[in-house]
């Protein structure tokens, strides 16, 4: 099976749930047979339970991991923005090779927040989008460039949060 | 391995990724070797992608459909409302079984919204959740008394849709 129609999807807030609905929509693709990238920016971290299922829906399910373990040093971006113009260009490539249905550049919207990735650069990225490719972009704070060119675009608000009453980022749940 | 502490977790609003963001909790949680029930409330059709995956993720994950195919008949609601309580129902014993380390119940809201379950039900349903158990309801509309009982809620709230664009519902994306 193949998708008629590829489109845009973006979420985006500061809400729990951005990634977490791209895995969401990659289980579901995959289930019909889709072939499934999962391409993360600044998450060089982990493991989180993402990869450790990815053998078990391999081949149709990818995951790639970019960036510098930790998070990105924001008073010297210089290395994290390195690994980031990396990334995109294995990116680019992935994307534009067509050899899935379903791609997810997860924390793009982060890289280009934090200066690793220019804006000009993502939507450069989106114009290599075969027509029957579902490409979706994560990430707080979406810029409006990107949600311009986004056929569909969902904001995660965050009304309530347990980290406020102390819970940590749990593994199996965050992580 | 167990979670140490189970939160309820809810997923509401007009926007699309809430039933999403509990599948994608559902594969990272499996990923770490969780034990998994998705319970999903007026969804009698299908498939979805989420119920053709399910052998591969067995015997971690678990899905089960209730609710009459098709939507729910808003001019009589007496067979969707029992077919609901059945649920209801079915998924006490679940979610007290301790045998599960999350459980989603997926568009619950939508069935106290059409008034298929009472919201005392879910309340009371909310309370038999094991320690150890995470919790996660989604659906639009959620009843203020599940969002005062919960302790993470977040709003996917609709910026830019696709189906105003003529979009269908397509198979392998949204369903």
């Amino acid at each position: 099976m193949t998708l008629e129609r590829g489109c845009i999807q973006v979420y985006t807030g500061n809400g729990k749930g951005k990634t977490t609905a791209a895995l969401g929509l990659a289980l579901r693709a995959v289930g019909w047979g889709l072939r499934v990238c999962v391409f993360q920016f600044i998450k060089g971290g982990g493991p989180y339970g993402e990869h450790l299922i990815a053998d078990k829906l391999a081949p149709l399910f990818t995951i790639i991991q970019t960036g510098r373990p930790g998070w990105v040093n924001t008073k010297d971006i210089s290395e994290d923005r390195r690994a980031a113009q990396e990334a995109l260009e294995r990116a680019r490539v992935i994307l534009a090779s067509g050899e899935y249905d379903l791609v997810v550049l997860d924390e793009i919207n982060g890289a280009v927040r934090f200066g690793l990735v220019d804006v000009e650069q993502v939507l450069e990225l989106i114009s290599l989008k075969p027509e029957t490719t579902e490409l979706v972009l994560t990430g707080r704070n979406a810029h409006e460039k990107v949600i311009e060119a986004a056929d569909l675009v969902t904001e995660m608000r965050e009304i309530k949060h347990y980290y406020k009453a102390g819970v940590p980022a749990r593994t199996g749940i965050e992580m």
